[in-house]
């Protein structure tokens, strides 16, 4: 850590700092640069709050030097993690389309709807069994029921399933999940978190609308720090001032999270514009831009759709996104 | 409901509309106004999702009338709830003083602040047990440990404690804590606000940073649906691209949730701003515009806090903070 | 307009309302839907302001149904509008890539850039002669020499070139220029956005940093309801909480103001994101989501570039983006 | 400027910063902390971009120690600035109140608006002459004739006036206005605030509704470092998510404003909030929290009022406000 002392900060202003340096257990060698101290700090440094050093009245500035993500960071592990799901690999390469309904409805329409995004190239199905939803007066998803049917169309299809996860307490329901998805609601739930660093499944770590690329990291690191190797980040819209879509997505997210970590990338751009219509192109860009995979929401019946059906592609619309992106894949990737 | 139509929507995609809305229950009125077709709706309207209906072709705009917070609003509810947390007040004109330090740290520590805010006034004592962290490296508070050190604390003072509840499964640990509080990350954590309906406690429900005012009420709704009326809702800063405090305190929150809903209002200035010098001019400014009550940091050794100390205060500045407020208060209440 | 009353509002104040809309030249049929009282409002509608309808005490909602955009929107002008500069067209599927220094510093540096990037396929040069800079101190441009220099390049390469206009005032100074840039600090300088309108050359308007694309819209009406309808929509980062790029590319602008309008939309994405190893793929990704162009800094020596060094590609960079670029527009479009 | 290196750079990309670095004319000293490898530079460091050293692969931080606000901040000029407004003063322990319609509409209006204020111990008249208009289409003021009125109203109440000026040709229009506001959508506008450097009379500069206050304050300098000392900095909102207001009231920017910087310091809350029921409370707010003034909108009839009746005050309703204001600042102030 480095700190930058004000110009005008008092000899008594200093004293006090470097007392209090001294008993953190941190010892400063002290420089000059452009006419300020500067103080080069060794010792116990990872006891010392930048927060809190910052508000000290003979402290102009504070240079954390210290890697806040061990675990996740590029410059802790160079190559890019592949993470498996079942058959599917995604990362480091690896594009994985994964499709499916918002909302497990009814084995008909999960059965349906798995058949089609697989024969479209979908190589993971979705499906939500435990929804979040803002309002509790809203469908809340099958539960229980929505996971055996997950578990039939598994079976049935040979797909690997993600469908989301909201409390540690559900972790035996979700035997028959490959890939546990953490909502963006969800994404600061620790006690979750910390749950999902203990299992051997891999993770799929949605980024919270209101949250950082370091917060999302960090929060990945809840995960690692705990075993659990297999995290998948997703970009899903953040909260900004614009109205036209339900959030803006973020798709500079994508490249710059590749510069920051070796953990794949995944985008949902359903959720994040909210009108089928606009999921085409966003999800044409997302793999323009270097995505490992895409969470797509796909219905064979919109307009009856328990949860969502705004978002929601047609079957054939999907089918023709997916050539889409495999033909621009080609294009783009080597 | 009402739709307007499209202006250059044709019979065909008019009369597809017509049929979806027929078989889902609902009967539509047709009338007309400055050259559009509006449908005023009947039936079984909350069949129909608005974000769907919009994206339909033949649509121009949708219109919902239905009540989406039938317990929290005003209008389900015109009086002030006035919620007892111990011996104190919050709401409809009973003020609110709540402080202590961030996290709990020792009994020696806890004992101090707690007597010394006592003695300025406050009316609860908050201490974090359960700290979340944004990062799995950062102390996350002394837990169990912290709750018997608040619940002592809670006997020598005889002051009510708040403190924060981040699991369901923690429930029992908080028999002696007077206020349930839930974090802002934890805002829209289902299974915990679920949990919370089935208490008796009251709760303080924080603002997410990322979350709209009807957001925060949907989420309080979840609690109230429970069977649980009595919630404190509390501002505490929004994430917005202003960079000069930790988060953008929102106070026009204060007063426009007072016209939304009969909930108490309290507010967080320390964590909005995040820096102990912004801490007094914004928590008066809460009181001014109307807030029922404060939570404020308070420790005694700030350089030495375990958690947040940029932003605690000295209790010697809390004790003539509370004394401002209460003469604030003499002026702009009655 | 359609007016919903609040099921609790007093006979008085429906009366009030009732007088002030007959007052104001207004007639309201009156409906009922879902126990709601409805008013159908015909007549002078345009003078009233719906802000202030959903401020009284009566009223509960508020549908403005007039089209608030007559000159820009998709429904006023179903065909997409193409823009020619110079021989270049943009919009209605042709693709225009314009590209070149942040600022025009030297006729070396001009000339140099301005052939590179004509090879590597660029149809339009940038240069920024008089720059709008956060800070008085910084290097404003090179103003009116800038210009000589740029009418210079355009002779030696033959391409149309593209410079940011700041003042009306400076109409006369930019004669060879032949797409004027309306930057995003000046979405909203309404004196320029009139001037422009009287200008028969076109314009291209960039949103600005906290601009809603309605809001961008109304600044493009500026300019077409003065008589020029040669108007270009630049997407170029918006403000957010998002802190690691310089702003936050909203990509889904891109397909959404396709909807919404006739006009051409081009992406900026170097000023978005501010550094380059960001500005390939974020530049592939518009493409990919159907922007009829982008502009993007190239400079020859970014490390002693005057402006926004950081952002800047490569020569060899910028050609071998656009050959991704051509290549995957190929497999996109058609 | 301090430079800390990465850990894995090479020394051929060491050396290619440092000779990049001499042939700039800076010195750079070497040092170490913790491992890294850390610069201090000194000479000619003010031609050094931290944004493209930030982006160079040996880079790791980058912290810059020169003041960018030589007039403005607090470093510059420790006392605080008290600016002439007539009679009026403005800052260092001076509140203003200002007040007025949005528009001066006719003599009759203005005159009666102007007279209540005043009575009620306002002590500058604000009308809006010039009104910029997100639409082309909305009344866009009374212009010259609107000046016209204001004058007169100056002279008949002795009170001084501010009235919003959009284009530096306007200029010789507002000889007999006394303080020269800028629009939020004009903070950037540098040819404006060139001019405004050039002028001897107090100018009211508003906050961009995207700007942060470090941004602000860059505007600031523009006038400053023109020679025109007498600048009032005005908080009125700020563009996030949350869509309860019309903008959101940032008033932590008071207190963060009064140490960053020694200028006045007023707020708007009309145009923040948008309604006229949250003005009173978000007025008090910014009394309590340290403004030096305030800025708000007063309509005798703001039904028929032709620009934001929605957020007018009746005269009563702010001679009551007023009341108040007094009333709490002999309480927090001394």
């Amino acid at each position: 850590m480095i700190l930058a002392l004000k110009k005008n900060s008092t000899p008594a202003q200093e004293e006090t700092l470097l007392a209090y340096l001294h008993q953190m257990g941190v010892t400063a060698a002290k420089e000059t640069c452009r006419g300020c101290t500067v103080l080069l700090l060794e010792g116990a440094v990872e006891s010392l709050d930048a927060q809190l050093l910052s508000s000290l009245p003979a402290v102009e500035a504070v240079l954390p030097l210290d890697e806040p993500l061990p675990l996740s960071s590029r410059a802790a592990h160079g190559a890019d993690t592949v993470v498996k799901v079942g058959p599917a690999l995604v990362g480091g390469g690896h594009f994985c389309l994964m499709a499916g309904p918002c909302a497990v409805e009814s084995q008909a329409q999960l059965l349906t709807i798995a058949r089609s995004v697989r024969s479209a190239g979908a190589m993971v199905l979705r499906g939500g069994a435990f929804k979040p939803r803002t309002s509790p007066y809203d469908f809340s998803g099958l539960q229980k029921e929505g996971l055996a049917l997950l578990s039939l169309a598994r079976r049935e299809t040979n797909l690997p399933v993600v469908s989301e996860i909201m409390s540690p307490n559900d972790l035996p329901l979700f035997e028959k999940v490959d890939l546990l998805q953490v909502g963006a609601r969800n994404m600061q739930n620790y006690a979750l978190l910390r749950a999902l660093g203990r299992v051997k499944k891999p993770v799929l770590l949605k980024r919270g609308s209101g949250a950082t690329l370091r917060e999302l990291l960090l929060s990945a690191e809840y995960i690692l720090s705990g075993g659990n190797e297999n995290v998948i980040l997703c970009e899903r819209g953040i909260r900004t001032f614009s109205d036209g879509t339900r959030s803006t997505l973020d798709l500079s997210a994508v490249p710059l999270l590749h510069e920051m970590t070796h953990l794949p990338v995944v985008v949902d751009p359903s959720h994040a514009v909210g009108r089928a219509s606009l999921v085409p192109p966003m999800a044409l860009a997302a793999a323009a831009c270097g995505a490992d995979g895409l969470l797509i929401e796909v219905h064979n019946d919109p307009l009856h759709a328990l949860c969502d059906g705004a978002q929601a592609l047609l079957p054939e619309d999907f089918a023709a996104l997916a050539r889409q992106i495999a033909a621009l894949r080609e294009v783009t990737h080597r």
